[in-house]
């Protein structure tokens, strides 16, 4: 049910130079499915993280926070990342803990570098404990096929109840120096990111300080990641890694340079891409719905306004039904939480469509103008609360009955 | 779809003297359905209300609020309670106040009263225009059918998506003199009040002071309209109203008296009774789950964790399924928002069943435990924060194929 879902296939991904990726199916929670994944590294590299911030946060979050600061006051850089699928190992106390670190034991050893360097990730059904025996059985084969050319495999490894893998790629040229960029990411599900999404990673071959890629990782998950909900709930497992493997051409330096602003705003459109993908693959979803909340007093009512529309199921389903049951709109606003937000003051339109007009029903509106763009499987719904410059964006879909049937299936 | 929903019958619902109610097919949306109800009170009778706190508050609760305070400042009291489906009259801009109103207007004519002793409640779907001139040619056959005996058919009046009516009934004797209490409710969706539900009413014929009514709606509100959701959406049009008619023989005077704590526990008895009703009749409901949080610093926070999990759409479609997907409670508990919230300390109990023990997966736990409780048709969820002594409990249900339906289908 993806919506205007842009296929990725292999060639059109490109390799980024100083890391490598092997995968393996393990057998972690069903046979026969690619369900594990490592990235190595170059020495070279600088990595930075944002995570959920779920208190119920999984064992591997805990653990690669650690680790990052480790590698960040030790000088031993992170050497590699492994993810699995198929188990979350979140709700799951002192026992995930240890399976976490059995984990990085277990790579590092194969690797020959410290436990410390390597970052763990887990995606799948919270509460069950971690198969550990299964994975580490399984990370020698995916050590044997290590190489920069497997990002297609690598986004068809990452995923659960996603139903396409994905992944974005670029070239470009900062100060006359040729970059690449390639990331990956999944979710499909209790995707309402705050920090980061369930799993993205991107990597470009730039080398980045530590502190410059630390801001630069901040700045691209809240201008992509944490502006996507599906069904509003933050997961246990949400990472998003961004990776500078210092071994292509381009060097930044400061922050105030031309270069560290094009490589951001470079990470960031691809974030934007790997973000967007997610809602177009969300659980059921069959439109793809941009809110845009403008003229208001800060971002963050801006933001607060465009999350109860997006979590709100009345508009979700009206969305599904191609239904300009727009009301519903309204009375999201109004429950938003802006406690003075004056209702007599705000438009609304639907694409190009002026629905509301001054806290009230526009007269010159005619229902089959809005359900000319409720029929759209792309929409945008523009707000404008008239009380300052602020503004907000939101990605999200619509809620259908494949997202009951899939969330009332998915551990069966 | 309602979860154990005990009908109602015309001969349970005890008539309250000092009040008569009248109804009529006015037509509003569709034809040949009851659609307008007005409730006639004893001059001797005092009215206090809460309201939505939605901030695209319809018409007719701007209206309401207004003659409440116009009442408590002017003496002279209510008389009359108006309220019609089909149209919630909200989203309508200056011509919405003006058809509200035009409602008071007429209802006042007929009963020779003042406009300002009228309150108006609407409710329906939003951001279209109310048909007044139908409503206002319902009015005098409403008015022709006025008794004390119709409280059956105003329950069945005030129904949108429904599946049946809500009303509740009950006579108590308080130092020595007999009380009754008879309430109605509607809502099926759009519910998650904050302050009240979609419509909910409560008359006792005992005669009680405006001060003391006033804090006794809100007690009553609090402990039972305020404890419930369904989908999270908070609607425009939420409205609670508490009558004494005064026509019995109770009389109240102070708050610290035994006869107001009687009455006020009898009310809230009744509230919550109503409340539940609304949540077992919930748009496609299959379950009704209690949910309690118990030792919690605050009342606060253990509501926000409350209505986390009972928010998540992950949680409600594992309870549609009886499936015992239980970390997702555990997600919805960790992102609840209450920041210093230690989960190695949590436990979680599904009825009797000991499904978690300090944040991990109780090692007792089986499967078919938590599996035996998901297939009930009323299940309790139980969290025990262990850091403090306070409490708080939300109503819910699930959410099913046949929520996507109804509200994919509602306006058609």
């Amino acid at each position: 049910m993806a919506v205007n879902f842009p296929l990725p296939t292999p060639f059109k991904l490109k390799p980024v130079p100083g890391i490598q990726l092997g995968y393996a199916e393990a057998g972690i929670k069903k046979p026969n499915r690619k369900d594990l994944l490592v990235l190595k590294l170059a020495p070279t590299a600088t990595v930075a993280g944002v995570f959920t911030t779920n208190r119920f946060c999984a064992a591997p979050v805990q653990l690669s926070k650690a680790h990052l600061a480790q590698a960040a006051s030790s000088g031993k850089p992170i050497a590699a990342l492994v993810i699995n699928t198929g188990n979350a190992n979140a709700g799951t106390g002192e026992a995930g803990m240890a399976n976490a670190q059995a984990t990085c034991d277990a790579l590092a050893k194969l690797l020959g570098c410290d436990a410390s360097q390597v970052l763990p990730f887990s995606t799948g059904v919270i509460l069950e404990p971690l198969p550990v025996d299964k994975l580490v059985a399984g990370l020698p084969l995916a050590i044997a096929n290590l190489t920069e050319n497997n990002w297609f495999s690598a986004a068809q490894s990452i995923m659960t109840t996603d139903t396409l893998p994905k992944a974005a790629s670029r070239t470009i040229t900062i100060a006359g120096k040729k970059v690449t960029l390639t990331g990956i990411s999944k979710g499909a599900g209790m995707i309402r990111p705050n920090m980061a999404t369930m799993l993205g990673f991107v990597a470009c071959d730039a080398k980045v300080p530590q502190a410059l890629l630390d801001k630069m990782v901040k700045e691209a998950a809240d201008a992509s990641f944490n502006c996507i909900t599906i069904d509003g709930d933050t997961s246990t497992n949400d990472s998003f890694m961004l990776i500078a493997t210092g071994a292509g051409e381009l060097e930044v330096s400061s922050a105030d340079s031309d270069e560290y602003q094009a490589l951001a705003a470079a990470v960031t459109w691809l974030s934007q891409e790997l973000a967007q993908l997610i809602v177009r693959d969300g659980e059921g979803a069959t439109k793809f719905i941009t809110i845009s909340i403008e003229q208001g007093r800060d971002a963050e009512e801006c933001r607060k306004i465009a999350y109860a529309i997006a979590h709100s199921p009345l508009v979700k389903t009206a969305f599904f039904a191609s239904d300009p049951n727009l009301g519903r709109i309204l009375a999201a606003i109004g429950y938003a939480g802006v406690a003075d937000l004056d209702v007599s003051k705000i438009d609304l339109y639907l694409d190009d469509v002026w629905v509301a007009k001054q806290g009230g029903r526009n007269p010159d509106y005619r229902e089959e103008d809005g359900k000319r763009v409720m029929q759209q499987s792309e929409i945008g719904v523009r707000v404008m609360l008239a009380r300052g410059d602020a503004r907000a964006q939101v990605w999200t879909c619509d809620l259908s009955h494949e997202y009951v049937s899939i969330n009332a299936d998915y551990r069966s």
